[in-house]
């Protein structure tokens, strides 16, 4: 089977979370949107549950094998396997965090197989995994396990239609980032991030915007070194190979209008130098995708929104977003 | 003479900037941008040679008294004093930071006397002005000086027409900022803050949104506990004396459309937290504004722009915003 033709394997996440209800709505807009066939992992009825909560017809069609899901895919949501739960929002509890696991490490395995063209992720809630055996910091770092990557290989990048931003440092105090950052770590992350711009993006000639760490980039040196000493030299060795690469850039004009159109993807030195354009800019449609990894992995860039699970409010379109981007990524490999 | 028949003064900046060009340019447009009158404090012959270099027309007359400025601003930009210099786009030098502090200094005196309705500062070069006596980290700390109010006390704005933002520290490094953050300095910017938004803003009951420092608002201690120790606990005491303070909010969701609606200043923790969004969603139109003094003062949110000046390039609307936002809140305070 060809990859185009292959479909994407949708993790559940938390059921008592949002994910259920908006993969059933990504469905039930797939003609609009343009959606490449998918099957959720597990969950047939509590999806059709969900659904209801948001006044949507989604027939739901179990499914035997992965290959039956393009047949389905145009008539009914095609759910594969027999892992189900009962639909309670806002409700986690242990099983809710089992099933979610167990919906994770099948679509993950039908990746790694080349069963799937890639794996969309619903969101989850770590501190609930934990307590069913999940050891990982997060989604992320596991399918990178299964891969067979390094976790610090499978770096995490997020793209809205305005912006591609990569954070260096991820979930770590604000007043440790500048002891992290390393030449090393930088051109490490920088080299993957243009191959994935390349083969995923289909972007021929990557350029890369690197921001500084401190205020205006350190103004030479008066407000902050890290610039001088670490960020500055990265460049310079990522441009001696070949990487079209800038910076270290003052951090707030980085992500003006005339500032975006001049590179390809933000490379950020912390969280939020990263989230905050990202989310500013795309609050909605934000698509958190691994970078790195030998199978295309998406996730919509939101949380299991316990609160408002089953209330109709939570928006599909960073999950909409998600699946697109992981078929247009899966098409460009397969190409 | 009642305040709302004062003019603005305006301060040249650095001569060899976008400062007389873009002034030029904003008195050209006062028509159609419903500007208050303003007087240039100097530079008469270097005000015509910025506004040539863009095609304005721009008729210049001397004026011997600030309160000659109102009935000439409708045919002519009105130059108080004598000081000039020769124009010379991008090519600074110390003859020209002695014209920028001037005419800094005796548009400030103006307004501390109580002619001028308030300032309007053209940018300048730091590094020049010290070349020339100016002992102040920039001019807001000049300007606090000359009002008789402690630095720590003048505290800088950025406003667009999608958000408020004021930073709680500014230009130091980011490994320094954990360590500068204080319940006292959090609530007495705080303070200042609300006063102002009453005062110069005309919000009657002002709403504050005190961003997090760490990514997730450091998420119950996991990653950073400046939020536990010091921000949450000032938030506590603002709300306590009856300020309508929330957070601390996770700084990369505050910025998004949504978030934004629900307050009418954002206290950010350092300078690029208030900036990135700042300039991501208002770049052009930007204007800095010191709250706390007994004067209005205001400022475009950009540099020197020195590679570009003369060339027509930079634009106008941030000094255009800053100049309408010093008469707006000089009309407040007089109303």
């Amino acid at each position: 089977m060809n990859a185009a033709s292959r479909p994407l394997a949708v993790s559940l996440g938390d059921p008592a979370g949002v994910g259920p209800e908006l993969i059933a709505h990504a469905w039930s807009l797939r003609e609009r949107e343009r959606l490449p066939p998918f099957a959720v992992i597990g969950g047939a009825r509590l999806l059709a549950g969900a659904a209801g909560s948001r006044g949507l017809d989604v027939p739901i069609e179990p499914i035997a094998s992965l290959d039956e899901a393009v047949g389905v895919f145009g008539r009914a949501l095609p759910v594969l396997g027999t892992l189900d739960g009962i639909w309670r929002p806002g409700e986690p509890d242990s099983e809710g965090a089992a099933l979610a696991f167990a919906s994770l490490k099948a679509a993950t395995n039908l990746a790694v197989e080349g069963k799937a063209a890639g794996i969309v992720t619903g969101p989850i809630a770590k501190a609930r995994l934990a307590e069913v055996g999940f050891h990982f910091p997060g989604q992320t770092e596991f399918v990178a396990h299964a891969c067979g990557v390094p976790a610090q290989d499978a770096v995490m990048m997020l793209a809205g239609p305005s912006l591609r931003a990569v954070p260096l440092t991820v979930h770590v105090p604000l007043a440790k980032v500048a002891g992290l950052l390393s030449v090393d770590l930088i051109r490490r992350r920088a080299r993957i991030i243009a191959e994935a711009l390349r083969r995923d993006f289909g972007v021929a000639a990557p350029r890369l915007a690197i921001a500084g760490l401190n205020p205006h980039a350190g103004e030479n040196g008066r407000m902050g070194d890290e610039e001088l000493r670490v960020i500055g030299p990265a460049v310079e060795t990522l441009r001696a190979e070949g990487i079209d690469a800038s910076g270290p850039h003052p951090a707030d004009a980085l992500f003006a209008p005339h500032a975006r159109i001049g590179y390809d993807a933000a490379l950020c030195m912390y969280h939020d130098q990263a989230l905050i354009p990202l989310k500013t800019l795309d609050f909605d449609l934000g698509v958190n995708i691994t970078l790195g990894l030998p199978i295309v992995r998406t996730s919509p860039d939101h949380g299991t929104a316990f609160s408002i699970a089953g209330t109709g409010r939570a928006s599909a379109g960073a999950t909409i977003a998600a699946i697109r981007m992981a078929g247009e990524c899966a098409a460009r490999r397969a190409a």
